[in-house]
């Protein structure tokens, strides 16, 4: 399990590679609440989400030899992207295996943008395995899993590392979950910070394993994955589960309106790009389930992106 | 002709009413454009655009008569919100004359959101002017014109302003141009800041009045308006035609595939919802008629209020 130390390593390892990303505050959204909200956005972190923190954290930390043979990760989201940023800026070589239905601007991102090699597979849980393991025994590349590693943690917790140092006296902080990562690395800097301050995990009512979880006391499965909040949708690992039991007080199920709604707001009166996932941490602020009121508040927005094509393809009907 | 002084005491009248947007920064812009880009968010401005540093600006110097009898505007789009903002936090009557045809949701933010009086009338340039003429000799209103008000212009100078204290070593400022305000006060603020710095205006070439005016030394209209930045269709007054001649280097017109592509540039890339006119000075910036190599520029992005009911509305059906 990694410690408040390892997020202070981390930070100082990674932070000439990421960007310091802006708190942004909302006179409307205080005023909504009855609380003072601090919203870490991560939108505007490097491949627009926070995994480039971990991502970088975990890579620039392996041997000179994991590192001359490359890196490998199966993804089609912002993991991958992240994988194939950090790999190109410590020069290294990166496959990233993807599913043969992702969207083609996804993978002329990762090949062309990041210069990734893409291995395309059929689209199953079943075959991305196989893909990615064949490559690992045939090349030796390590494989950067996106949550169920420990470096990749302690990257993501130095989001809320950064808006600890920077805001004061927060009572609170809230943070989305999926396979879990994210809200692990929170959770741990959090209570390294301050043990007072109390540790939220937003999850889709949808696929509210890591609700489940907790309530079992033993790791459950999503049998359904239907969420807009596609980031979420994986379940918690052992790692990330311990973690979790350990550090947050509680998990927070949202419906798809109220990420919606939460996605919504942040667009039009905050005026920021925000994926669903990215969303559902605001979301949980605002479902009234947790007395809020008068509370300093962090809210992590994971990430930005989102595909945008149709919204401008209607637009170019206008002109 | 408003002076530097007058920004100056305008930022020190309003600093406390209006919010310090961020200057946001993008490796990948830079990247792209060889040059380094400070981007003045204005979208993060109060009611979502500079508009309000100018209201504010003139509200808040009117006599104590004036005060009593209330402000008008006529306008249906930032302007409005802009003055019926300022009112409320000055206490002060509002009136907004609106066209019947627009938006329910602007005519409810208006109302409801800032408590103005909202009259509507029909959707003509001369039932506006007759309808705002007619309450203003019945009630004694004083009219805040969206631009051509000294007031105003030296309002609007302050987002240059505060981009010159923050960022050192501007070699260019770009900022849109409809009626002429902002790009009035931001020419006054720049070149009083250095006179060394270069001032441009970005328009769109279908409302290319400014860009023939110009040209041609006397005030040009438009014939058509026809242009997705809907916030520049506006022609100059003589009073933002004579300083725009005096301080501004070049007026840049763009197409509107050029407005498109740098607003979906902003959303996709840097996370950031960006209204079309707001977009203009990045559209400018990017359209390579100027030499932009290794300088240092700054950029006013307007304002980010944008119609997203059809997107949300498409969301909603995944839910």
């Amino acid at each position: 399990m990694p410690t408040y130390q390892d997020i202070i390593d981390a930070y100082e390892r990674i932070k000439s590679f990421i960007n310091k990303t802006p708190v942004m505050t909302s006179r409307t959204l205080n005023e909504k609440t009855g609380a003072k909200i601090f919203l870490k956005c991560e939108n505007f972190q490097k491949v627009g989400a926070f995994k480039m923190r971990g991502a970088i954290n975990a890579i620039s930390q392996l041997s000179e030899e994991q590192k001359n043979k490359g890196v490998i990760t199966h993804s089609s989201g912002n993991h991958a992207q992240a994988v194939a940023l950090s790999a190109k800026l410590l020069d290294i070589h990166a496959t990233i295996v993807m599913p043969e239905t992702s969207p083609q601007v996804k993978i002329r991102a990762t090949r062309d943008t990041y210069g990734a090699n893409v291995v395309l597979c059929e689209n199953s849980v079943k075959a991305r395995h196989n893909t990615t393991e064949n490559l690992i025994n045939k090349y030796g590349y390590t494989l950067i899993h996106p949550y169920d590693n420990e470096n990749v943690i302690a990257g993501a917790g130095t989001a809320a590392y950064e808006l600890l140092q920077e805001i004061d006296d927060l009572n609170m902080v809230f943070a989305p979950v999926g396979g879990g990562g994210l809200l692990s690395g929170t959770s741990i800097a959090t209570k390294g910070f301050n043990s007072d301050i109390q540790v939220f995990g937003v999850e889709p009512k949808n696929v509210d394993d890591a609700y489940r979880s907790l309530q079992n006391g033993k790791i459950q499965t999503n049998k359904t994955i239907n969420s807009i909040a596609d980031g979420l949708l994986t379940n918690l690992s052992q790692r990330t589960f311990s973690i979790i039991r350990k550090h947050v007080d509680q998990i927070i199920t949202i419906s798809e309106k109220e990420i919606l709604n939460a996605m919504r707001f942040l667009w039009e009166r905050i005026k920021l790009v925000v994926e669903p996932s990215g969303a559902c941490s605001l979301g949980g602020v605002l479902s009234e389930k947790i007395n809020i009121k008068n509370k300093r508040i962090g809210v992590i927005i994971s990430g930005g992106n989102i595909d945008l094509s149709d919204f401008f393809k209607n637009y170019e009907k206008l002109i």
